[in-house]
């Protein structure tokens, strides 16, 4: 059977701070600055979730697309859309919520969720020239 | 002289919640869900800022478009990029900030800004699908 | 109170071909070559529609976009999507799909529903290179 | 000598449905849902045609990318575009045009016609948020 | 018969440098900066050619958009392509090229090339974030 | 510490044409054609600069992405833009300005300057649908 990558580009919207509560706030300021503003700023971000697998002989499909797409929904885009990532969302309870550790949080929750395909590949764009790869290593 | 618009593409991103504080809590919620998120959610924002003039027969500008830049980033870009639209920025300290509202608000600072070039459109992209033209009217 | 213009972008994938019933096969073939194809093409076809009105005072909306999506969703775009224009749409069963005569299509079922905010502008993207713009004229 | 990587974007428009003909037409309704639609539904294909080689001195390319368009044109897109990739495209005869498939054939197609460079990836976009990538694995 | 405007996107690749050869080349240098430097620079040139009719009960066009691309790649982009404004191009043998009057200059060859149908609007995106728009005034 | 890629899209314009001075004129036209017009064209260049590494504990980053948009800036962006590639680029005196090969100058440059992270990937996008990757082997 061929092998192949299926992707869905997938977005939500959130606020967010860059904060370390592990060091002060001037550390805070002097490594982040306008990013750390305390009242938040935020984004439109875009992710694009990839699986990997076999193709199906039966359906043509790795993974139905759609079926995809309500997965990430359910597990994960309902949880960050039109939240406040610092303060909603407690996967960032303890976690600073950069581009790269967001794309690490995607990783984590999607990976089981998408089995018996695999995860391959998770891309977030931060913005429309700002983007994280993350490949779960 | 042939008259033409220039427009310039600009971004900020930014948190905010639609909060009329003029009705309950619940009427909040009630009109705006998800939107009205205490902790705030957010944006990239993309304005396109659109001045109209002759074309100078020296410089074969309207107005030129570094300079254009240059005005929309100190006079409005900079008090709205990386902060908290309900919070930080005093234009919308009574003004729930809607896509419509922030159109509105950088129509009115940018307009008198550009002079003698005529402000002529602005265009707020909210998301990628979802935008407000304001013309002044 | 300030009157601007809301769009939101829609999108619906479907099949067609540009056929006039009323000439003959060799006239269609002439008129429209490859896009006359019997068995049918297709597109990705994006619209952006704008509603026109005041802001609300309460709101600081002119129509909310979430409704103005769930109007265009049960009024359009699921009687478009997914399928064939020329043999499942009867809004097409004496009309050749042309863009042209879709964005006029998407006009006339739009425009009493958006009311009372009056229809202004509608886009219709038939590829990334051509589109089609219709004001109810 | 440097060795890299050159890709050209190709789009063909086509209608096609998803069905598979070794199941009952329940079943196809079942699996596919709206996309099983017997009447046809359509896309705008974007397709990704990467190749790989060494950078020739003489001329400073892997391979024209202007033969890389025709290479393209001439053995796969001029047979796709335009199309019922169900009736009018021999290599769906008995395969189901899933992203999958379609993307898979691509590579059949193009992996000898591009020599002696390699081609390197494949990917199919189906709209601007499915997208399919295939190494010919 | 309904009004409709339709619109193709065109593209073409150019080098150019900001010149008025009327003022000293120190006044050059102060108005234009690095745009006039003297070896050139250049661009990825997008076009929006718009034609304003009737939409022809026969055909359902106001212009085959495939005409429109012929016309306007006959009688402009060949003229503009892999060019040197100032060098190659005779209509800015005396005109700067800026995007206002490389705007002026498409209109005023476009206009009579789409007649009968009325040239109703052009934009020349200079770079994804610069545009400027021109209707004949 | 997980590991993974973060990418800045920057961007550029400048002229060039293909031209190996090895060659005579007349190859020259052979290979390059319209590529190799001796007044130039120019492109509006967009580049991806991926740099790798693991998360940081206390940032959360793998490189602060101002920072890595400052030295792409500084070192090899304002090198280029609003340039003559053949003429005014000293990395170019004796190299083919071809997309392949602008992308080997722009790793060349950028590996050493980004360490102690390390550069994993550059894309450079000469249009809207070419575009070239180098991972510097």
């Amino acid at each position: 059977m061929p092998r192949c990558v299926v992707t869905r580009r997938m977005h939500f919207n959130a606020a967010h701070r860059l904060f370390n509560p592990r060091v002060s706030d001037a550390e805070n300021e002097r490594i982040f600055g306008a990013c750390s503003n305390p009242n938040y700023h935020g984004h439109n971000y875009n992710l694009d979730v990839s699986v990997e697998g076999d193709i199906d002989p039966v359906t043509g499909y790795v993974l139905d697309i759609a079926r995809l797409k309500d997965i990430v929904t359910e597990r994960l885009v309902r949880h960050l859309d039109h939240k406040n990532l610092n303060l909603d969302v407690p996967w960032f309870q303890d976690l600073n919520p950069t581009a790269e550790n967001i794309a690490v949080v995607c990783w984590r929750v999607l990976a089981p969720a998408v089995a018996p395909a695999r995860l391959a590949h998770i891309r977030l764009w931060e913005t429309e020239r700002n983007y994280v790869d993350y490949e779960g290593t």
